[in-house]
């Protein structure tokens, strides 16, 4: 199997929800992935809660074939990049390649300013719902929306939901 | 199958370090299992990083038999709970009932007041090592050590191993 089928890709920035970024580092390692964090800059991350993240790339230099899935946590990371171009292609390239991508919390505000969102059903941070639907998207109020390869959950309590989903389309695809 | 085979419990105080209680509460339900904290009172647990979690049960109600097993996170709080004669009563039991226990980071100080190191490979966070040995355990420089039923890892970098490992002798049990 190629390299690339098993390697998993996070990006985020300063101030991610903690436990969104570090649940799916751990558990897709422990599923056999390998798993890489993209950063807006070398710069380590310190999230929400004070656990920090050297990132392992820049947005910048991120291929997307050389991934097989993308993760996009919440917290105030998701604000902080969703106006890097480099953000966005990268998550757009993801959409085009037909890759699995799950997003948390306010992760779906990279979703909106890359245009992915019309259309599609998917949930988000309450908070962020009007954005969600002003963009043309259809909200559920629940733990995880799957709409086709895209896994969506709202917060940290829907994490084994959201994970359990997420894994069980990679490894559909795998 | 009897609940309490589906049913874990976690044993955690005050300043626990969030991701070694937040992985295996999500990992844990993620695989199907109902997760308990209990706490030693009913007062509101607040990790090292901030997260929060408000104990299900103190320790003086557990009762082993309704538990297939035990999770003993790290951080401060094992060194905080080690002379609650409930807390070690706990742990006696599920060694005694021969059921899996995990342990990581500072939890094995759990384990040592309660007198069941001795004789026993294990690992453990670097700085309680000599305390390990001096109880007569076999420490061990490994990302996971199994000894029987007994699970045990050094830091939260080597949570993906200590998972891994306990849920596949949770589901051997089962």
């Amino acid at each position: 199997m190629p390299e690339e089928e098993h390697r998993i890709l996070i990006i985020t920035g300063r101030e991610f929800e903690d436990i969104e970024l570090l649940y799916p580092y751990y558990r897709l390692r422990e599923a056999g992935y390998s798993v890489v964090v993209a950063g807006p800059s070398q710069e380590t991350l310190v999230g929400k809660h004070g656990y920090s993240v050297k990132p392992d790339t820049i947005f910048h230099d991120v291929i997307v074939d050389q991934y097989a899935g993308l993760v996009i946590p919440g917290g105030r990371a998701p604000e902080r990049i969703r106006l890097d171009e480099d953000a966005l292609r990268i998550v757009r390239g993801f959409f085009e390649a037909e890759k699995p991508v799950a997003v948390i919390c306010h992760g779906p505000q990279l979703l909106i300013s890359a245009g992915l969102v019309r259309g599609r059903r998917l949930t988000s941070w309450p908070g962020i719902k009007d954005d969600v639907i002003a963009a043309g998207g259809i909200w559920l109020d629940e733990p995880v929306v799957v709409d086709g390869l895209l896994v969506s959950s709202r917060m940290p309590s829907d994490i084994p939901y959201w994970m359990r989903s997420y894994l069980s389309i990679l490894e559909g695809k795998a």
